[in-house]
This record gives structure tokens, sequence and C-alpha cells, in this order.
């Protein structure tokens, strides 16, 4: 059976979705080769980024799918296309430090680079006209994004465990995961899915040897070589042990 | 006995607190005339400020004593001082909010005088430098403000305990209590203590009739007749059928 993409139902910074004809359970993504950052003030775009990011997410969700993570990845008919489950999406971006760099070093005047003591879980309301901003779990609680403080902490464990298999996994490529941001959804089972994408639009990756930053942060911050950064860590996990 | 002064320990923006001679476990504490705001950004004074705070912690701190609730408040050997237990502060600042107002009303776009479902508990950071930001208990552990997450919801428990008391308190003068922040410490037995004061500086008040800001709004908002609002607040709690 030939699939096709139907009606457009969210076009957002960095992906496009779509229904699939036929089938209410599904939603057809298709990656962007645009990169923004600081809730879209600062926007670029390479070619191939949306290539890229779909392919390393791909590694990343096949590999979390042998560590028993359900993830929304269904099938992949194209290199920039996903057909994924359909999620209702948890309005929670969940953030996963296990050094402290960006937003949350600044706050706390904590040097980048400090280690945690142990992983810190942060909660963010998915919000852009609100900037994204950082919630407490009551605030998250009275703003209605989840129905018991139990999905909270369902939330967080589930981030916990998928640092426990991410951390070895971009470890075998030579590279250290210092914080990446999740978004959950529910199928309509329930379940609570990991949906969204793991690439370096998402995570701040370090090369384990000389601490060069490998993520977004390139972009970010005007250091130089964002596509080639991004054709590196691809090349990476390609190799990996851990994703044959 | 009489009892004076010791060395200045600390200057506050709205209190200077010293040493009592002879006794570890006291502290004395005196009340300004400045009015910070904006995390002392804006300033301003009036004449009679420290004893009219003063004199609302006072009845405000005997009442909650009548409720059962420890507070540091010892004696007064004036008008504009109070002889306190000394405490070691948990740097946190303790917001209760029965309605949306101020700073999260705008974080997340809620009209101002939103009526919360169940009063909202905050933790901020106390420090000045670092702008007192927004905390989850999460980062509130991870920046070893107390021990042990069991800190954190005893600190909940006491502010919602004190939520219930003052709320009637204040309905009793006319006012609705639309939110507050409290700051605790610990004694040398480890007790928590409610520090600091509970005055216009540290609570929206709502006249309950007419909705009328009676709080540190009029000054952080420039709306007029500061020093005469302060001066009535004192005048509807000293008339207070709970506070004889």
């Amino acid at each position: 059976m030939t699939q096709s993409k139907g009606k457009l139902l969210y076009e957002g910074k960095a992906k496009k979705v779509y229904e699939v004809p036929g089938n209410a359970e599904l939603v057809w993504i298709e990656y962007k080769n645009d990169l923004t950052a600081f809730n879209a003030q600062k926007r670029g775009s390479f070619d191939g980024k949306g290539r890229i990011n779909a392919r390393i997410t791909s590694l990343v969700y096949n590999y979390l799918k042998t560590k028993k993570v359900n993830t929304h990845l269904v099938s992949e008919p194209s290199e920039t296309e996903m057909i994924c489950r359909r999620l209702t999406i948890v309005p929670l971006e969940v953030v996963t430090r296990n050094r402290m760099a960006g937003s949350t070093a600044k706050k706390f005047g904590i040097e980048e680079g400090t280690r945690m003591e142990r992983p810190l879980v942060e909660f963010y309301l998915k919000n852009d006209a609100l900037g994204d901003p950082f919630v407490s779990d009551d605030q998250a609680l009275m703003l209605k994004t989840v129905k018991a403080a139990s999905e909270l902490q369902e939330l967080k464990a589930a981030a916990l465990r998928i640092n426990d298999a991410l951390i070895p996994f971009f470890a075998s490529t030579g590279l250290e995961l210092i914080d990446f941001k999740l978004e959950f959804g529910r199928d309509s089972g329930n379940e609570l899915i990991l949906g969204d994408e793991i690439s370096p639009d998402t995570c701040r990756l370090w090369d384990a040897k000389t601490g060069e930053k490998m993520d977004k942060d390139r972009f970010r911050r005007d250091l130089g070589n964002v596509q080639g950064t991004y054709e590196n860590v691809l090349e990476r996990l390609k190799n990996s042990t851990l994703t044959r």
C-alpha cells in the first residue's frame, strides 16, 4: 500500500504534522530545515537539517525501543519523514540535566558544566505565546497540564529512565549528554508515549574528550559549523556499536 | 532589666537585625522607614513606615500565636522594634496565592484577580544577587535550601495553615488576602518557626468591597496614598474583633 500525507494539522518551528488518510491513530511528521532559538526570536536553516534530525531521532528512538521505552515512531516513509502514533500531548517540556548549562545555570549563577549530584528534571509549560515558562509541579497542576500529581511523577520517572538509557548510548559515540528536552503524550489507551524528537536541537551534547559543543548551542551562540556538527553527530550515531 | 541592642548583624531592605547582648538565642529587629520593590530597583520611604509595619506584624503574629503558629516574636521594646528568636533561616521565600496577581499572573497570562481553585504555594530562592528566582521543589533540593523533600512539604503545610488563619483575620477588617510571602527558620531545637514580618510589604490585601489595593502595589504601581493606606490597614487590624 502506498501511503501519502493527508491534511496539514499543525506547523511547528521544526516540523510539520499531517494526517494519515484513513488512520486517525497516526500522524505523518515532516522534519523541516528550519532552526530557531530563544522562542523563535533567532531563526536560521540549512540544507539537510530536517534529514539529519530525522535520521538522528530514528537512531535514538529505535535504540530506546530496545530499552523498552514506548516511543511514537512507527515507520519512516522517507529520510525526512516519520509516521508516528497520534498522541494527546502533555503540554509540558520535560528537561533533564546531568550538568548545568544554559538558562538554568545563569538563573542560579552556577558555572556552566557543573555536574549535578543527581539528574535534575524540570518542567516548562508548552506555550510559545508565554515563552514556555518554567513551572513547578504545583503550578503544572494548577494549570491543568496533567490531571494528578502522580502523572508528574510518572513523567519524571520516564525522563530519568530515558536519561539512564541515553547516557551510555551517546557515550558510545564519544558524546556526553549534558541535558535534553522531551515531550510526551498519551495514546488512545492512555499510555504514556515519548513523542517529538531527540536530536542536537533538543539535547546538549559535548564531545567527551574536548568538551566541544555538538548541538544547537553552536547556532544559539554563533559558534560556527552548525551543519558540520549536526552531520558529525549523525555519523557518530550511525557508527555506534549500540545502534546495530 | 533594661535591655539594649548589641552589634549590628545584618541590614536588609526594610529591617536592621542586631544581637541581644548576653543572649545568643535572640535578635533585636529594628523596622526601617524604607520601601523597596522590584529587587530594590525602586526605592522609597515614608515617616512612620517602620512603626506601622512593626505594629501590623505584632498584631498578626500575636493573633497567629492564638492559632498555635510558632512565630519568632518574643517582645517589643519599642514601637519600631521587636526582640525575636534567633533562627537559622530557610533560604526560601514561601509565597501563597489565593487569587492570581503580580508576576505569576503575568507569567501565565492569567488575569489579575482570578481566584485559584485551591491556594498555590510557590518557593523563591532568597538571593538578592540572583533576583530571588522562582524555584521548583526539585531545584530547591538541588540547591540544598533544605535537607530533604519532606521539609518542603512541611513548609507548604505551614504556609497553608497560616493562610487558613489569616484569611478570616483580614476578612474581619474588610480586607481580602490575595497573596503573601513568608520566611521561616529553625531554632536551636530544629523547630520550624515563622520569621520575618507580615505586613502590606509582604501581602497583597484588597478592600473586600471596593477591590482597592491596600498594600505595596500602591508603591510598586505608583497608585498614590501609600502612607495613608498602610495607616488604614493598621487601624483596621487594631479594631478587629479578632485582635482583642
